[in-house]
């Protein structure tokens, strides 16, 4: 039940630097120098490669001190928001073990969770760190789109694709993330929008577990003005994105499943297929849909404010959920985790409530580009 | 490169019997009492338990004196034509071993031609008797729907299923067949269609490597006369089949797949789809050219008459190709194997010739019910 790496190794950091002393591991889709980049997949790992060089991720956190000490279980190929891998296996969700961890970063934010390590790095496209964040109870950051290098990371969505990572300890969370950004930690966000919508949307019992963490979030930026984050719904913005990131990632994928023909979970093959059949004329009004989402971010983010929403909408789903139900759960995720990779913008997550004893996070978005204001959250929120 | 087997063990059959002596193997989707069937899937075998009794067709053998050896590969759930398993691996096609053995009797008709038994059980429900039949160079048949008992043999699509068996040599393929139809073979058909639609469909070379053999049947029968045998096309009616097919498919196995969310190949998982994604309207005009083609086959095989043509419309295509090569071998061979499935009309295969050094069979449709005639063929036809 603690599985959560793929494999184990230890790789030190450079003899000096701000991680110094600090352990991580990472996602296996992050490339390490001499080792194959399994991607959750069997097929994957038998048909790529060893990596020539260490992902730009890892090597910052290397060359800043940190030590790397293993490669952790990924949902296949990313494709997944719960965390459940049928040939790896699901993670182990410390904080809720009869919940799954969250994916698709899981066993990153498992080891984290168990302690096995100080921070781990995860990729999030669509979900895939901050989802795993608030199911385990973690700090969780996707930065900026294009902010931290993605060299040497397994691409998804490219559009939507970025490094993230986690930590149990907000000091240590802003620390690697000052080192992943390359910039200290600013001054907070000045001005707060609590999306009213996304918390009306959230599930029975998460806007009052959240109620103290947004109060202390208030203490700490300003107070929060309550506003529709998503005017048109979350569910429109989170086509828009589901159409343009699997279209995304079957341009990725699909050459390489054309070739080889791979095994997968039925979740998986599935969501590849809705990528593969997706109609060109379906993209054009999903792009226009995301130029509004990104207006409306910029619009309540201005002067380097932040918005304030669940980080998912409920606490984890049990492990071995049937189709239609983790269907269900996944769209409930999307709705409010979409916005990320269809707009950019930076999504911090804090550790915050508990709801039947699972843990739920709450999540900050930040203005593009505005990442150290929001590694300052971090830092201080254990202490503020 | 020799696999066929996914288990050996010895199952003696009764002490006395027509079929004493010899042995046969059985496809991984017939119950073997005690043991668990698989299916060619992990996924499948880790959720079902041992079988309590033995399948009616094995035990017929037993009965009658065979020995069981073992159970064979399958392709995943008998949703394949080709014999590819990503899971338990592609038997070996020991007349031409860069090529496909076929399926998804795959291992049945793999361990015959490479005398490891003397018969095989598998199963035909859209040629998975007859397609490895044809491309190992075998005796073949894919008896009348409905005659030989299909208790304790895994379900795909009810209305097309049916238990088949395989051998190298006439005499004992009629002999096996005889036991398995509880009926010995009867006077050989009385007349034969040539379907010049099917030879013309053939690949290059096809009709010529077949020529030798279908002088043979001309002179165990009649002399053939030439007709389409399917006025509409075989793409009609190959449409037609895959859609009524696959959507029973997807009610045989959509429970468990809904439940388990099990491990595929893509292809498998692409197929499963679309029997999911079925139109329910697509199902009565599909069953209106069943109708047809019902009646096409009762007029050409009336008064005991029988229809030949190739098995399959090439020989086997080359291992490891990619999914649109796969798509595209499947489609061919679809197009002049559903009407087994389609018609319910038993089906022959004869070997006969060869193409490049790779067999291809020469079919053999017979009228509803006369599968005695059929066997009369097989049990003379390396003496005629």
């Amino acid at each position: 039940m603690s599985k959560c790496f793929v494999e184990r190794f230890e790789l030190a950091g450079a003899a000096e630097g701000p991680l110094a002393g600090l352990s991580f591991a990472a996602k296996d889709l992050f490339d390490v120098a001499g080792r194959v980049t399994g991607a959750g997949n069997p097929d994957w790992a038998a048909s790529h490669p060893p990596a020539e060089a260490n992902a730009a991720a890892i090597q910052r956190l290397l060359d800043a001190g940190a030590r790397l000490v293993g490669k952790t279980i990924t949902d296949e190929i990313s494709l997944g928001l719960l965390g459940i891998n049928a040939f790896d296996g699901t993670p182990l969700n410390p904080r809720a073990p009869d919940r799954v961890p969250g994916g698709s970063s899981s066993g990153s934010a498992s080891a984290v969770a168990q302690g096995l390590c100080d921070a781990a790095l995860g990729t999030d496209t669509g979900g895939s760190v901050r989802v795993p964040s608030s199911f385990c109870g973690l700090f969780g950051m996707r930065p900026t789109h294009g902010r931290v290098p993605t060299a040497g990371m397994l691409p998804q969505a490219p559009g939507s694709d970025t490094a993230g990572w986690f930590a149990r300890e907000g000091e240590v969370f802003a620390r690697v993330g000052a080192v992943l950004i390359d910039e200290a930690p600013a001054a907070p966000p000045a001005s707060l929008t609590v999306a009213a919508d996304a918390f009306a949307f959230a599930g029975p019992g998460v806007a009052e577990a959240l109620a103290p963490a947004l109060a202390r979030l208030e203490a700490m930026t300003a107070p929060g003005r309550e506003d529709l984050l998503a005017p048109p719904g979350f569910a429109t913005w989170a086509k828009a994105q589901r159409t343009l990131q699997l279209a995304e990632a079957w341009a990725t994928f699909g050459p390489w499943v054309e070739a080889q023909v791979p095994r997968f979970s039925y979740l998986v093959a599935r969501t590849l297929m809705a990528g593969a059949a997706t109609p060109a004329a379906d993209l054009p009004p999903a792009r226009l849909v995301r130029d509004e989402a990104r207006g409306r971010l910029a619009h309540l983010t201005r002067g380097g404010g932040c918005i304030a929403l669940p980080a998912t909408p409920d606490p984890a789903p049990p492990r071995d959920l049937p189709l239609a139900e983790m269907d269900r759960a996944r769209d409930r995720i999307n709705a409010i985790c979409a916005l990320g990779g269809l707009t950019g913008h930076p999504v911090l997550v804090l550790p915050a409530g508990e709801v039947e004893g699972a843990p739920v996070g709450l999540a900050v978005i930040g203005a593009r580009g505005a990442d150290a204001s929001l590694l300052a959250l971090a830092r201080d929120w254990e202490t503020a």
